[in-house]
């Protein structure tokens, strides 16, 4: 099983402005019927089990006119219990199940590969060493703070660099695994 | 004219620690002799007339075993008269000056390249316009906290993408220009 991160950021790290919006990140909806490039995302969506993702982002993603995930299964973290609206309640549930045990469990259900989207989710797998691949895309703009993709760690992470792609609007794709 | 900035950052954004140590750089010394890969370093150094960096970066490099610029002229950015030592009392010069008016006097003085160094004195050029380059070299390592590269900004910057490189070791190098 494997654990990925798939994410854009700004070149100053980070994922969205304080307050979510995505303003700053070109073309977020061009690709959304499939054509022109999308940046390796739905090849890596279509070898994804499963998502988890921190509360934050979940309503960040509802906010979207489309529900971007299809019928794909999505786990959303949170410690209150989180109402899930009608229109999603057979692919999302809710958790307040610790990462690890989390991970545990989704392996015991055979899945092959998980993402790990939105800040603090990532933070806190990273810090419980429970991510194996990092895809990251740089998008070449400073927007001088936000919610950053990376947070303290309670010790340094090593990468090992699998490979790096650019785009023509600027976009580099940078893809790391951790060294454990 | 032009200024550039030529940087390595760990791969979550910090050109060093709290403390201002390099040890999660690897190879820092490695290349010091002018062999083997330098990442472009050499080439670039040519280029320039003049460094100029804040006080800590002075700081930290002044601890380097060995002065890192030969004979290239720095000039140190501080608010407070600096203390120069005898051995670079004819390369590095320091002064207060804000950097708009510093960048026109190092214009009238026909410099042609300028290299700008260290985590406040580049964030405050950014914020001054008064960067064209950004070489920044993303090391395959994750250190939690650190003193960042980037900083608040008043507003968005764009980039251009020039070139990315890649090498044997994990290290990746992008070119950048700021659109204004």
């Amino acid at each position: 099983m494997k654990t990925s991160v798939y994410i854009a950021t700004s070149l100053d790290g980070f994922i969205a402005r304080e307050n979510g919006e995505l303003d700053w990140l070109p073309g977020i909806d061009d690709n959304s019927d499939g054509k022109g490039e999308d940046f390796g995302y739905h090849e890596f969506m279509n070898s994804i089990d499963v998502l988890i993702m921190g509360r934050l982002t979940f309503e960040t993603v509802r906010s979207f006119e489309q529900w971007p995930y299809g019928d794909k299964r999505v786990i959303v973290l949170s410690s209150q219990p989180l109402q899930i609206p009608n229109d999603l309640s057979d692919k999302v549930e809710s958790t307040s199940c610790p990462p690890a045990e989390l991970i545990q469990k989704l392996s015991e259900e055979n899945c092959q590969h998980i993402y790990i989207d939105g800040g603090k989710t990532i933070q806190s797998f990273l810090n419980a060493d429970l991510i194996q691949e990092l895809i990251i895309t740089r998008i070449p703009v400073l927007i001088g703070s936000g919610i950053p993709l990376f947070g303290p760690l309670d010790k340094d992470r090593k990468l090992r660099h699998i490979l790096t792609r650019t785009f023509e609007n600027g976009f580099v794709q940078s893809k790391y695994e951790l060294i454990n």
